[in-house]
């Protein structure tokens, strides 16, 4: 990890500078390792010094050449040869153009000639995989014949800051940045105003099945399986009428799938609505279109680099986004030969089929799928006014599978209730949020989305563990 | 809470909504309760129509009169009156200018002359207590001879949902939105990159004291204290260079004060530094600076909406922040009589003292307090390289409490071992953090900033719990 080059190279050191490098060599010289002029081990960057250097990062590679010189004695080659590959070091150069263009690197046209070489952080010489290998394209890897090492996603997962320094890993971290930021940019100029719920919560968030539980001091709490109840309540009841949160969601599924993760980052709205649900599916139909458009325009760089070692077709998606009924669905998986009940939900593998369906009708990635039926549903989603069979709920869906999941909720206590008692629900841990729809509650809608999903089904991953910095499923807590 | 008023006011229906109104009419006679053309309560807003009327939103109170007329008729009113206070109502009127200014609302020339008037939730009758209550100034309620009803903290906060409509809570609200919106508007200028760590961690984040405690399916897991090892690796091992994360912080501290919660929202982050830590003591000036400014231009409404019921001082603050250092903020403190030993940690008291002294004599009540002693700092804070006494570390205050702590990292781990060994922390669960720094790390610093803190501070509001939307403390997990 080359960092910190000064531009332009000095030639002669300054007072200051040469001051200051006779207390590092008089410091280095009472610790031990090798430090002279030209290059060595630097002491402890303890915040001693503040030259005030010009410095710039860059997150491109270039190649340096050390040579023997004038200015490069042999044991300065020997030393350098020394420094184990992943090491932190802070070199004085002199910018060349190289004879022919550098094919192994970033920048192509210019080469750096090393003149100092100084180790700021040294790296272990055996390391459990070498960033060069965990960067290349698995078409290369896994060509016939190719001689390169696989290393697989366990590998990576185990010694994970080591597998972020790929080229493609900074970019997908910085994707999942910017769809956080480009939802919070939209639904702000929307007048949606951010709020932050509690994770820790009396009693399980939705249903008690699959929460982790823990004690809060004489307490029995649990992890927050979403910010459900509460942002209904600061929406609805508080009357802040239009919110959003960006926060952990935890659930203690056992599932070992290439979706599941049991902490992942919901971003959630809701708001409120003044006649009819479709005023939250028109919101989120335009935020999908301001994200997918703010990933283009903004991060072309980034999706490019990404796509030089995992490649994936560009997302297509409709403005507006389609919306097709659950009924609508369920035919066109029907006439296709699949087994679908009317009523039933999707099985993942019908969810993908239907996916490939609307993609060569609508030629679009993305969908929104609208009137889920109301048994496939929670408790506290609002049943369709006319035919009882259906919801007035949704999903979204990126190339096949689910991102979102939504819904008008039911704000009148009576039918929260009731439904509440025909579907078993215990009332007895829900006792402030069906309460607090007593004190007057607007009619209102949101919905969750899966940050981590977004970012594997945007970019074509094939699994959520490579959409999150430090992933966490049934079997993995660490790192 | 009014909400949903036309304008301007139809004088006529439209076919459309007529046809609607009859059919909600006939749901209604079926269902039971009171509907007529001109008022009555409306059947559960279930997306059944959608007449796309044009809707305004108003955070503003306005009076409405309703007086017997052509179109008003005694029944009308008599209904009317018994709809409980707080129930959402849709109401059809005519704008007019009042003889005389209406003093009890924010919209003073004008009022509403209502024709139609339907309720869409009806509140209880019997409220926990009223929001125009909860909504005086403590200055009026507790004044001699006042007959005001004194709402406590903990009646609020037991109907938190109902408390957070007074015209304050709805701005607190705001405000801490908006501080968040700033500390990232900020950053991501400054090329940082938002992350998200994990909370559920595999022993405790820090060290074991003081965190709650789980069952991870087979595994013991804690609640992540702090991101501090995630955003370390993230930042100066991953490379990312400069993170910042804004996310829930767990604490199981049996703290009963006014600034103490079991969970709140951290403001982290983490960035590398090239010579010294001071770069990072930069950031975080400009940072406050950005915020308090940006507080002050963007949100003057909110902020004298807030002063009204909770009268605070402007914040005074200096560009650049002022920087003074543990070992002067001592002196000052035994010059002024306090008993203060040069080594040990502030107390909360002369935290306090100290404050009022800055702001004696450098008028400002926003401070950063740099290089503390290490031995009150954790494990992973670089010492001083001149002086073993002291860290690379800084507390930075608000009117004289803590909102910022943070420092410059040890990247060495050979260094961080000793620290371990030298303090006693465990090093079992931290195995994956140390040995992260063995894969070469740059040397960086950081903090973490108590979102509600700031809040809480900056608004003078004297207990967290006004600045959180659902507190948590020992004693509170609900609702």
């Amino acid at each position: 990890m080359a960092d910190a080059t000064p531009a332009p190279a000095p030639k002669k050191l300054t007072k200051k500078e040469l001051r200051i490098l006779e207390r590092q060599k008089a410091a280095a010289a009472a610790a031990g390792p090798t430090l002279t002029d030209t290059y060595g081990e630097l002491p402890l960057i303890q915040s001693q010094e503040r030259p005030n250097k010009a410095y710039k990062s860059y997150t491109a590679t270039i190649q340096a050449i050390l040579q023997e010189s004038d200015q490069v004695s042999r044991p300065m080659i020997k030393f350098a040869a020394g420094v184990p590959k992943e090491s932190v070091v802070d070199v004085f150069v002199t910018l060349i153009v190289p004879d022919s263009p550098v094919l192994s690197t970033t920048q192509k046209d210019v080469e750096l000639k090393v003149e100092k070489f100084f180790v700021v952080s040294k790296a272990l010489s055996e390391l459990p995989f070498q960033v060069e290998d965990a960067a290349r394209p698995d078409a290369i890897v896994k060509a016939e014949g190719s001689t390169y090492v696989n290393v697989g996603l366990e590998t990576r997962l185990n010694t994970r800051p080591l597998d972020l320094r790929t080229p493609a890993n900074q970019c997908i971290m910085r994707i999942q940045a910017a769809v956080g930021q480009l939802f919070r940019e939209f639904l702000i100029q929307r007048d949606f105003v951010e709020i932050h719920t509690p994770k820790l919560v009396g009693g399980a968030s939705e249903s008690g099945a699959n929460c982790f539980t823990l004690k809060y001091f004489d307490q029995d709490a649990a992890l927050a399986q979403s910010p459900q109840t509460y942002k209904q309540m600061a929406c609805a009841v508080a009357g802040l009428e239009r919110v959003f949160e960006i926060g952990p969601v935890f659930r203690a599924e056992n599932s070992n799938t290439h979706r599941h993760m049991c902490e992942f980052v919901g971003l959630d709205l809701e708001m409120t609505i003044k006649e009819h649900y479709h005023e939250v599916l028109e919101v989120f139909s335009d935020l999908f279109i301001y994200i997918f458009d703010g990933l283009k325009e903004r991060y072309a760089k980034e999706l490019s680099i990404i796509n030089e070692q995992y490649p994936f077709e560009p997302l297509k998606y409709k403005k507006p986004s389609l919306i097709i009924s659950f009924e609508e669905g369920v035919k066109m998986l029907q006439e296709a030969g699949a087994t679908q009940e009317p009523e039933d939900d999707l099985s993942t593998e019908n969810e993908k089929w239907l996916g490939r369906l609307v993609k060569e009708k609508y030629d679009t990635d993305f969908y929104i799928l609208d009137k889920f039926p109301l048994a496939v549903r929670p408790f506290y989603t609002m049943p369709d006014p006319k035919d009882k069979r259906w919801s007035n709920s949704y999903d979204m869906m990126i190339r096949g599978e689910e991102i979102v999941s939504g819904a008008q909720r039911v704000h009148d206590p009576n039918l929260l209730v009731q439904r509440m008692k025909e579907l078993g629900v215990p009332q007895e841990s829900m006792r402030n949020y069906i309460d607090s729809f007593r004190l007057g509650a607007l009619p209102h809608g949101g919905g969750g989305i899966g940050l981590e999903r977004v970012v594997m089904l945007y970019l074509g991953l094939g699994n959520i563990r490579k959409a999150s910095m430090f992933p966490r499923d049934p079997k993995r807590l660490f790192p």
